[in-house]
């Protein structure tokens, strides 16, 4: 009964079954010039309602840094969330595929970024500083958020407007964005282009997918370059057919979508066990498949001798605690969980 | 009747049930700290006879760019062919990933590196300029050759020994290792580290494997940054046991030399047929898995008309050609192609 | 009456005697390799008590930045203060110089970083985070610092265990270390090596010289490679003899501590007339030879409305400002600044 | 007695005069936000005949690698000659600047790249390899060329014809322009813009100057990101004041264009005793102010006993030898170096 993270989960059999297809074609030209790479592209399109350029990677690092790398020069500043995964979590990748731009921290709250937040971190850079100081280029934030919540239409509509302000580009950290979809009734388009999106990186992997996720870009501008990066990255396969596939699958009949409101509604099924566990508290509202919670640490020592695994840290005595649910997570998993917790 | 690649393949059924069988456990560890990758760095050991650290990643430009980041200073010089897969179609990877070292050619001989070519290389890099010029530090040779020719564990030696003179680390880029080994009656120490080799790229990818790679390190002192790199680089997989299982597979009961075998005997079986062609040369020795050949053109439009594909470049009265055979050609094609040049 | 910086200054005339001195030579071995520059070396030695390596450049962000490229690997983490000179002033030239490292901000006290901050910082990193996380790798300090103030021999020796705790190299930017070494009774040794400063920029430019700064490095390691990168970063001077003399000119007789204890007992008496006038409030101890203050924002326009030049910032009507005092600052210029105070 | 280099000479006089003038005003704003560097641009438009933008550095290596950084992206490639500065004594710095550029050799013809070599380097390139190569993004040349003769105008007009068609800026590395318009009849105009050069790197310090470059922008575009590139890399002067001074001075009055008819007139007279000296070979047709000769190792050896200093390399029999003659060259010292070859 694994809840340390969406990605200790295997391949979803839909997806498995296409690449199984994928592989019926004894020879199939090389570096995405196979008519399944064609066909994602087109499938993105109509998925997004707008005109899409899709680079596929197998990494959410990559796709988060190669966004990056078109965005940003080497003497540039993204803003960015201080615990966000790009900042944290990447070992340094952006800074590596950007030649060196600088991340730059706005505070957060309920795990997101605010346009107010933005505006003032920018607003408050002093005296203009001309060659001495890296210069604004991008804002990353990520869909649904490393704290388990989601950014609403307006949320980026707002940032959106705030990037454009400053002559910054919004890239959306989309890992989640199943997730982020799932939990509400706004479209991909809502939540990416017409709020001002102009690069994302997709995520397939965690929910479903065995290795994929995609470089989606929006502004025809950021296309540009990307091929050349992607290759000097080595992020171009030469089998892309099954990187392909994966993507084809993974958006075919909303297979991501059913996927992500299976693991959403999972994780409000266990917040609600939590937030009625006595001395148990959520640390932030559970809108997605993330649930961070602070309890004594005898509640979790028990659920752990129980046989759950999840991650815990920070305070010694009231320390707190992260659940992830998947798209192939068991109910009878949660049931237990409720069970343990009374 | 595709000849163009050994890239234009798909995945060898073995390769399939190992993913599929990786993907019956419900939840692994990820990162690579799962059992799969555990066991494949055992299987190398005993393949390599040496303990050896193994990185897997999904393309060989990964896998050759994050060795010589290990290998080589920002301002060092890596010794390569100019025609080397590394300097001429990888657009600059290795210059990013060692963050701008300078690739410098050494004339090819049938080719391949000679030790002699290399020791004259540097031995005629005129008087010592210190820190006027890049600082020599590794050499890269690619087994099979990207000319269809291989090297043997005295070619490696001799290189080897001279890569130790001049204090440089050898690196092989064995995209096609396996067509080397099956190539000759040497072992893979006897081709690595017994020879001086330091680090290597060890391919699957053409001969079976979806997308699979390993950097493969026999002197522990690279290793040591290598997953901070790789990290870093984008090509840590989070679901790795996929990564692992292509590669526990492909070396298991020698099935990598299975596939290896067959693409070779293919090729001499095509090498055969054009060397006997009137008016048909082959440019180098075959002696894995590819043949270069120069013809009159209509030659080799008749093959095309024939439905053969195959890649045709330099003089336009008498081009060449190249052929590439693979684990899963049908022999009958090679049938069908010796009998069309007839 | 200009106090808007110490580089708004020319050249102290011991420095242009020993510019003209240098050019008496007709010929001098280029890059370095001429008498001066050895003796600077020797000097160097002699005024820090240690052997050292000394390695001119024209810049102090040079000096910083090649500092950092030898503490701080691509992947890895320099810690440092928020408005730090290389964080905030340098336009990135650090991660550019280390191929992309992170610079991680630890909160200030008086402007000073104290060991037990940067102890929280380290400590509080959350769980060991492997390869997922940039590596902690080196701390930088400014000496004095960028608001003026100097830290004690205590202050330095407590950050050096704490770097040492934690595996960091200390690095000192000293652009303007000699008003720190003016400012008590501490000797260069005490404020460097002795507290465990493994490497620092040790600044001339602000305080006197043309265009002259050098990074002096205590623990031999470091400087194995920084030739090499100080080459490649275009800060070898092929006449390098002009900028050795002005290091030489510089340290001899003590100028550079005549200069900055000028400075210093100038910005003592600013400092004392600011803070005796009503409204104004000294924003930092003054300790060497700068003044920051706020005041209502009439006090500093009839400041400006007087002919005195500075920088002001902040809030609306109670700005701060910034004073700054040079070798060359005229006690008259100051004493009519007292007067315009009252 | 030394022919070494002409960066073995100090400052000429009218240099150091102008540095003891820019010292006169007692505080400048920095940063360039002096007078004198306002200056330096008028004087240097009217110097070309062409709006430019300049930006002073202390070191050619400096001006090469911006000038390169500005016209190449890190996927990119840079055409040059083997043994130009920028490839083969710059420790790779503009491969750091650029972020992992690639430099391809074009063969030489008399020191020089012909139009015609660089097309058929460019044509060569085999089939249209999309984004597994470098882009071709420019080319580069020195002038006077390293071996010490010329480009005309003509010879330049052709490059940047060829540089058009495939898409290159072009940039002269100009560390002995001086010399080149000195050697004909051209203006600095022919010599740059009319003949399609983008941008350059104009040297003054082989040629009289202390240290300072400056790099010279003749396409607007290219200057846009010059300012943040040259902080970045550490080479914008706080006191730049005193870069500014020296290259005004430098073209003032044509003391640039006298300084380097001296330096030309007597490689001349050298070489003439050389190609009179019994054994000596001319290497390269002497243009400007370098010499390159061949000779029985006695000849150099009776020379170098006799006090004169130069450089001898290559066959040991008969080496060749490097002789630079500068702006503060001795006339009797030449008339010596003549009667010493009788």
């Amino acid at each position: 009964m694994n809840f340390a993270s969406d990605n200790v989960t295997g391949v979803a059999p839909e997806i498995m079954d296409a690449l199984a297809r994928a592989n019926e074609t004894v020879a199939m030209m090389p570096y995405g010039a196979d008519e399944i790479t064609a066909r994602v592209e087109t499938a993105f399109a109509e998925l997004f309602q707008h005109e899409v350029a899709v680079f596929p990677v197998a990494t959410g690092t990559a796709a988060n840094a190669l966004s990056m790398s078109v965005m940003c020069p080497p003497y540039g500043a993204i803003y960015c969330l201080e615990e966000s995964h790009a900042n944290a979590d990447e070992c340094g990748a952006p800074e590596f595929y950007t030649g060196g731009a600088k991340l730059v921290a706005v505070p957060e709250v309920e795990g997101k970024m605010t346009a107010s937040a933005l505006d003032a971190r920018l607003a408050g850079r002093g005296p203009a500083d001309g060659v001495h100081v890296v210069q604004p280029a991008a804002v990353t934030i990520t869909q649904a958020s490393e704290m388990g919540t989601v950014y609403s239409a307006d949320d980026l509509a707002a940032l959106g407007e705030t990037a454009r302000k400053w002559g910054l580009k919004l890239h959306v950290d989309g890992a989640r964005f199943a997730n982020a979809v799932a939990a509400g009734n706004q479209s991909p388009a809502d939540l990416t282009w017409r709020a001002g999106v102009d690069i994302m990186s997709f995520g397939a992997t965690k929910n479903g997918a065995m290795a994929a996720e995609a470089v989606v870009v929006f502004d025809p501008a950021l296309a540009e370059t990307l091929g050349f990066r992607r290759k000097r990255g080595a992020h171009l396969f030469s089998k892309m057919r099954f990187l392909s596939a994966q993507l084809e699958a993974y958006v075919k009949d909303d297979l991501w979508l059913r996927h992500a409101r299976h693991a959403n509604s999972l994780a409000a099924r266990m917040a609600t066990a939590l937030d009625s566990a006595p001395g148990v508290e959520l640390d932030y509202p559970v809108e997605a498949n993330e649930i961070f919670a602070s309890a004594p640490k005898a509640v979790w020592q028990k659920l752990q001798a129980a046989g759950f695994i999840f991650y815990t840290w920070g305070d010694a005595e009231r320390p707190s605690a992260r659940f992830v649910t998947a798209f192939d997570t068991d109910d009878q998993h949660v049931d237990a969980f409720a069970a343990a917790l009374k």
